[in-house]
């Protein structure tokens, strides 16, 4: 498939666009117009520069405003062709974008409009380049693209084609099953976004909400094996205007942009071989018979296999000091199982749930940065603050996952490893988080937990003993049951890309939940069987550090790693009798608990007196509580009953209510 | 009129909301239930708390979910019920809101959800508090806030009325008179929001972008018309939910809040004297006759009249090194007037446009944190570096325009003076910009410029002897234009606000341009005669810097004074002469000029050799160069040929990417 993707999606220069879609590997590019009016590159210079970069100009646009129009307009409409088809000769570019009639379309006339159309195609033809015609969702007369495609059969000119866009059908919710019907031929250009579905008008959803394919809720797969089965074999190209990407380092998002192609691609090829026969009965221009491994004119390029992991393997937490969190663990029954034979990190378990931290110093530079006076969070980050560094998770093979993260071009991860000791492959996630892929086990047991426990450092925390303990009574059971990680705005959506592609995993519909600096965004990603959920927090933009040139982010907003046991209530009794530092849930809350779920009195004592939280829906009851923080981190304990498989969202509010009340005493009084 | 506001408009926690009204001057507040669960105050806590601010607790919200339900669900909700009524009784409150049914409602029948209301009220009246039935605009069976009343009519219980949400009745497009006809003893509260008009489906409208009274596009005087015709006396309360607000300094997003319902009363009262007679024939309960001075039961304050200004009267750039600006200015053909004979700073004029060149040091504190690592900018701002820092507004009456200001909080700015210099009245715009108050004279020259040209200074420029001098030849006509400032995200909403209700400038319709670090929302807040042109830049986050405490902004995003000459060629081939350094324009923007408006060749050839920028509407012409930057201020000159009433949008994008590249260029090669 041949990747392309149009200069309006990115931030910058013309200059500095051309640089990162070939450093991202894009086969060409779609020149926006004004990119170029704007630069102060002669069409001469573009052209080197693309022949220099291996890159291809594939489509000059957009021509807007042509068709529909009175005599008058037309010829001064054409002038204007003429001009642009001038500049695309001495571009080297033989494909313009023309978008139906939005804004001077007087006359509503298939018959006329063909006519003019043929005459722009004649004088395109003139010119040696040609015409891809495009309706735009909100054209005035042309607004299907079913009806474009006619058009451009009645001209029947070789100069004039039709331009598909992903987002102008599916916003629409039109079938593209006809398109598998469409002459090849007259199928110039292909142009793919993603969006989330979004009651809004479809002018406004269009200019500043699109996505990259797989960070939307489009059926892209599809869309793209109707056309792949009309015969096409064009670029594939994305034109995805997004308010956050505009504003985003470039070379970053191109590369996010060309994960979602090559991850495109792959869902294509599985929704071709899912799909064998078409869909339409007479499919004129398409493959005839039925038949999962037929070959299609545009070759599809696969991936290594997805691996959908079974769970987490472990989660690493980051701090200069650890004390605090060593308190933590413990209290919550946690043992310590040793020090790291080679390197400077311990080991706490609690059955299977495994937690690391790590005291080596954090391989991002931007430490220095962090503390900056956000309000709310006033000297609570310092470089030797506690964060969520690495999850490992649990996959049947590394090296096939690695293998795919590698060609979704996930930035890999060196993780220094002695003789004897496990390699993990490792890449970066959006947020920096280092993302490590292990050997899991089917009893949920983890092999390099025995690089641990080497004397010499003497260790901390109840057990000490440096031998692996999987923990007992209360935690047996234990697992990390989701980890919920800040991200920064800029890379959201990347994110959400990122460990759909890599690691299979599946959107849900995302929560708002309010705090005291903002609305929270929650995007829940869970793997099929839930052996893995990861939660993706958007928090309000004064949590996060301003500006930034897109890597290195250091978060204030508080991150935590919950982990599931069997019998909660036992397990907060045993921590606070242990001392431990749990978050205070109001009093207030408990009596709007009650108020809404009329709770045994007895339960409702406990809950209260054990600070523990409570939801309940029709598939069953949650039950949590939460730490004290510690730099930026904090635990979670949960005990889900029934099927609830919710994270107690309700609940959400107080616990960020409280967080900020604790911060801002300890700013106060600091 | 009776102030109020709903404690989710706010950020923070409910103790600093509460401190945050009260300072405000709000009457009383509205307590949102989530407000209250998460917060460790107790009922009786927030109960004193109230009473030592001095706030009345009018509403405690929202009750959701109640009616239209079977017989099950009913018990249980009452039983619900119960606990908040009690709840209320701690705080001493006496209303509680209830939305119609969005969620559990399953039967449709009006008589059966005015028994179930009738019980509902019943209970309540056992507390001894009210209801007030709100419908909301996207209630499954109630949405409408006639069906609504006519529910409350039905119960007729003293314990139950409504509550009439101005939002759920503007955004749905209903008709206002009717509430004229409503017996006031029915309507328990009113609440007001604003809301720009946007086409998206009206939940999420409502959750997020609702905005103060005067920030949006409701006709919410006419509404207040209305509900004071129909005798209502309650509290008139702000329920805005906002994701911006929710994000902003708590005490800030108060005073704003206040604002908008002082500005609000005053449109109330101009609009029942516009529309003396009722709308609805037979309004029951509504003062009978026609009669513009009418009384009604609600007394709605005034204030000091507006002052339309009728022209800008200077703009002041502050900076530590003003050799820069200097040139730029010599070069305009602006004439250095000498400087002020007690203050560090210069006057220069051009016609009757007048810039100070301020060399004192910035008053507010936050120039430290300028400079940040902000990328297309690192090195580009420094504290010395030039900032529009004051603009002055020709009125009739300094002292009525300053007395209303001061009415709507604006907060003053001292402006020391001694014996024999024009007192300014001053006060801070949300930016931080400086707004003086000045006496404007008919002929367009101002007294104060006798204060400039003492000798002593020496002096700089062509002109330096010290008198002041009007400008010759090109520029004798010269008038500022317009002024651009950036504004900061959390107080986009605010500004608008500010400099409508405090300088009567109206928001036009916004428009947003691309540049290469993002789209720019550029909204123009004009005169009716076009006196005063003043455009609010939202620049992209990035160009913003980042965390911040709501004032002393200091800003990286380029803003710049733009003037007004006869003779635009003349003007710039003059400053041409003089060396000027033009913001060089692209090759390719005069192509595509060309291409669109096929110009004159030799007036195009003009254009380009100037570095012009053109624009034609079907008003006329708009002629405009700009200047290279300062710090982080330029300016504009601009001729207007026929009608044209733009600012040269399309040309926009231009503009931003030369200043742009420039700003990496000189990054690079630093």
């Amino acid at each position: 498939m041949r990747t392309g993707i149009a200069t309006v999606c990115l931030a910058g220069t013309l200059r500095e666009k051309m640089q990162a879609c070939a450093v991202a590997g894009f086969d060409g590019i779609e020149i926006f117009e004004q990119d170029l009016v704007t630069s102060p590159l002669s069409p001469e210079d573009v052209r080197k520069l693309a022949a220099d970069l291996g890159l291809t100009l594939d489509l000059y646009q957009p021509f807007r405003d042509f068709d529909s129009v009175d005599e008058d307009v037309l010829g001064a409409n054409l002038r204007r062709a003429d001009a642009k088809f001038r500049l695309m000769s001495r571009l080297g570019m033989d494909t313009m974008l023309l978008c139906s009639n939005v804004g001077t379309a007087t006359i509503d006339d298939d018959g006329l409009r063909a006519e003019q159309l043929s005459r722009l195609a004649g004088l395109a033809g003139d010119h040696g380049v040609k015409v891809a015609y495009e309706a735009l969702a909100w054209g005035k007369y042309v607004n299907d693209y079913e009806h474009a495609h006619r058009l451009v059969e009645a001209v029947d000119h070789p100069n004039l084609g039709t331009c598909l866009d992903s987002f102008h059908i599916l916003s629409r919710d039109w079938d593209t099953a006809p398109i598998e019907a469409f002459n090849p031929e007259k199928i110039f250009f292909v142009q793919v976004a993603d969006a989330p579905k979004l009651s809004m008008d479809v002018l406004s959803w269009s200019r500043h909400y699109r996505v990259f394919p797989g960070e939307g809720q489009f059926d892209l797969a599809k869309f793209m094996g109707h056309v792949v089965r009309a015969g096409y074999t064009g670029p594939v190209s994305l034109e995805v205007f997004n308010d956050v990407f505009r504003q985003s380092d470039v070379e970053r998002t191109a590369v996010d942009a060309m994960r979602s192609l090559i991850w495109l691609e792959e869902q294509s090829a599985k929704w071709l071989q899912a799909n064998p026969a078409p869909v339409t009965g007479s499919a004129a221009g398409a493959p005839t018979g039925v038949g999962a491994r037929r070959r299609y004119p545009m070759e599809l390029a696969t991936l290594p296999r997805v691996a959908e992991p079974a769970g987490f393997n472990f989660a690493e937490v980051r701090a200069g000091d650890t004390a605090g969190l060593e308190t933590l663990l413990s209290q919550l029954g946690f043992a310590f199982n040793g020090h790291h034979r080679t390197k400077n990190v311990q080991l706490w378990t609690m059955g299977h749930a495994r937690v690391v931290i790590n005291e080596e110093p954090a391989a991002f530079g931007t430490a220095a940065t962090a503390g900056a006076a956000v309000p709310g969070t006033a000297g609570q980050t310092s470089p030797t603050d506690a964060a969520i560094s690495a999850l490992g998770f649990d996959v049947d093979s590394p090296v096939i996952a690695a293998a795919r993260a590698q060609q979704l071009k996930a930035p890999a991860v060196p993780r220094k490893s002695q003789a004897n000791e496990e390699v993990f492959q490792g890449f970066a996630a959006p947020d920096s988080t280092e993302i490590f892929l292990c050997q899991g086990s089917p009893d949920g047991t983890a092999a390099w937990v025995d690089e641990f426990g080497e004397p010499g450092f003497g260790g901390p925390g109840e057990s000490g003993t440096g031998l692996p303990n999987p923990g007992t009574g209360a935690g047996a059971g234990a697992v990390i049951d989701h980890v919920n990680l800040a991200q920064p705005w800029q890379h959201f959506d990347e994110a959400v890309l990122f460990y759909t592609s890599a690691l299979a995993l599946e959107p849900q519909p995302y929560a708002e939940v309010a705090s005291p600096t903002g609305l929270v965004r929650s995007q829940v990603m869970l793997t099929e069987d839930r052996g893995v959920r990861l939660v993706l927090n958007l928090a309000p933009l004064l949590q996060q550090e301003g500006p930034a040139d897109g890597t290195g982010h250091r978060r204030t907003y508080q991150e935590h790693v919950a982990f599931a046991v069997d019998d909660l209530v036992a397990t907060a009794t045993a921590a606070r009798d242990r001392g431990l530092d749990f978050l205070q849930i109001p009093a207030n809350y408990y009596e709007d608990l009650d108020a809404r779920f009329a709770l045994d009195p007895d339960f409702l004592a406990t809950l209260r007196e054990l600070n523990l939280l409570y939801d309940r829906d029709a598939d069953g009851e949650f039950l949590h509580f939460y730490t004290a923080t510690v730099g930026s981190v904090f635990f979670e304990m949960v005990e889900r009953r029934g099927a609830y498989d919710g994270y107690g969202a309700p609940n959400a509010p107080v616990r960020h209510a409280v967080q900020y009340d604790h911060v801002h005493q300890l700013t106060r009084s600091s």
